[in-house]
C-alpha cells in the first residue's frame, strides 16, 4: 500500500492538535475513572447514557479510512491515530518520543489502571507494544521512513511496575532493507523488559530511497 | 506479590458485569468517535466539557489498588481492568478466549481505528499485545495457574489489515517452571504473525503447584 498523504502546514496542525488533544485527553481521563469507579447503579447507568450522548455528537462526521497527514514542514506523517503516540488515540498513554542526535530515542511516561495486566504490574503485552514501537521509531528515523516490523523479541528480566516508566531506544546495524534495533524499558530500580527487532523497509518505498 | 483476592459469587459476577459491560462499551464508543471525528471546533469542545463531566461523576467513588477477584464457581481471576480481555477495560477490543479440550485457545474479534498503526494496517505492537496474551492464556490453563511472560518472539510475515481477526494459541511443551507455548494471528488469507513464548511460574505460586 503506497497511500495518498494530505499536507497540512505547521499552523494548521497546531490548530489542529489544539483542537483534538484536549478531546483524547477528556476521553483518557473517562477510561480511567470508569475502570475504576464504584459508583452506584443509577449513576453507572445515567453516565452511559451521557457518554452514548456525546459518542452520537461526534458520529455527525465520521471520517472512514485512515487518517493520512504530513507535516508540511517537517515532511513528517502525523500519527494522530497510533494506539502509543497518538495524541487524539485515547488508547495511547501518549508517548512523547524523542530522537537524540546521536540518533537513539527515549520516552517518559506513566501507565495507570488501563494498562495493567498481573495486579499492580504492567501486561507483558503492553511492554512488547511500547518496545515495538520505539524500535520501530529509531529505525525509521522518528517516522521519516516507512520500516515495518519483521521479526521482535521481548526478553522480561522482571515485573514492570504501574507507575512512571522509561523506554530507549537505538539502531544496532542496518543491512540492505533490515534494519536491526534494540531497547528497553526501564522503571525506577532499571531495566525490566529488553528487546531487539529487525524492521524491514516495504517494497513500495524501497525505490524512494 | 501474593495478592489477596475477593471471592465473588456466581451471581454477584452477573450482576456486576450486566452494570458495568454497557459503560465500557459506551467509552469503547466514544473513544473510535472521537478519533475519527470531522465535527467543528464548537461540537468538539461541547463533547469535551460533556465528557469531563461524566468522569466528575463516576470519579466520586474510585477504587485505587488492582481490582483481586475471583469467580467463586470457575476458581478463576476476574481480569476486568485487563487491556486485551477486560469487559470493563475501554483499551481491549476486548477478546473473549475460547478454551479447547484439547488445552488450545482461540478468539475472533475486530480491530478499528484504535489500533491502527501503518495506514490502514494493525500496529505491529498491537499484534504482539494479542499474541503475549492468547499465548499466555494456554499457557496459565485459562489464567488458573499464574504464568507471566519470560521471553516471547513476533514473526511478522506480512501486515495485518484492521477488520476481522482470529488469534490462536496452544501449549508446546512445559519444563519446570518454563511453559513453552506458540500461537498465531490470521486474517481471511492465513496467517499474518507467528509468536512463541516461554512463559514463567512466579516464585511465590510454586508451592501451590
Amino acid at each position: 500500500m503506497n497511500p495518498t498523504f494530505d499536507i497540512v502546514t505547521a499552523d494548521e496542525h497546531d490548530r489542529l492538535q489544539a483542537l483534538y488533544e484536549p478531546l483524547a485527553q477528556a476521553v483518557r481521563g473517562l477510561l480511567d475513572a470508569s475502570i475504576r469507579t464504584g459508583v452506584d447503579a443509577d449513576a453507572i447507568a445515567e453516565a452511559t447514557t451521557a457518554i452514548e450522548a456525546v459518542t452520537e455528537s461526534l458520529r455527525r462526521e465520521q471520517r472512514d479510512g485512515p487518517m493520512a497527514m504530513i507535516h508540511g514542514e517537517t515532511g513528517r506523517p502525523v500519527v494522530w491515530a497510533n494506539p502509543v503516540v497518538g495524541l487524539r488515540n485515547a488508547v495511547a498513554p501518549p508517548l512523547t518520543i524523542h530522537h537524540s542526535d546521536d540518533g537513539t530515542c527515549w520516552s517518559e511516561f506513566t501507565l495507570g489502571a488501563a494498562y495493567e495486566g498481573p495486579l499492580g504490574w504492567v501486561h507483558g503485552g503492553i511492554c512488547a507494544l511500547v518496545l515495538d514501537h520505539v524500535l520501530g521509531e529509531v529505525a525509521s528515523g522518528a517516522l521519516a521512513q516507512p520500516r515495518y516490523t519483521g521479526t521482535i523479541t521481548c526478553r522480561y528480566l522482571r515485573g514492570t511496575p504501574l507507575g512512571p516508566l522509561r523506554a530507549e531506544a537505538s539502531v544496532d546495524r542496518i543491512e540492505g532493507v533490515k534494519t536491526f534495533a534494540r531497547g528497553r524499558l526501564i522503571d525506577a530500580d532499571g531495566v525490566t523488559v529488553e528487546a531487539e527487532g529487525v524492521f524491514i523497509t516495504p517494497a513500495w518505498a524501497r525505490d524512494a530511497g
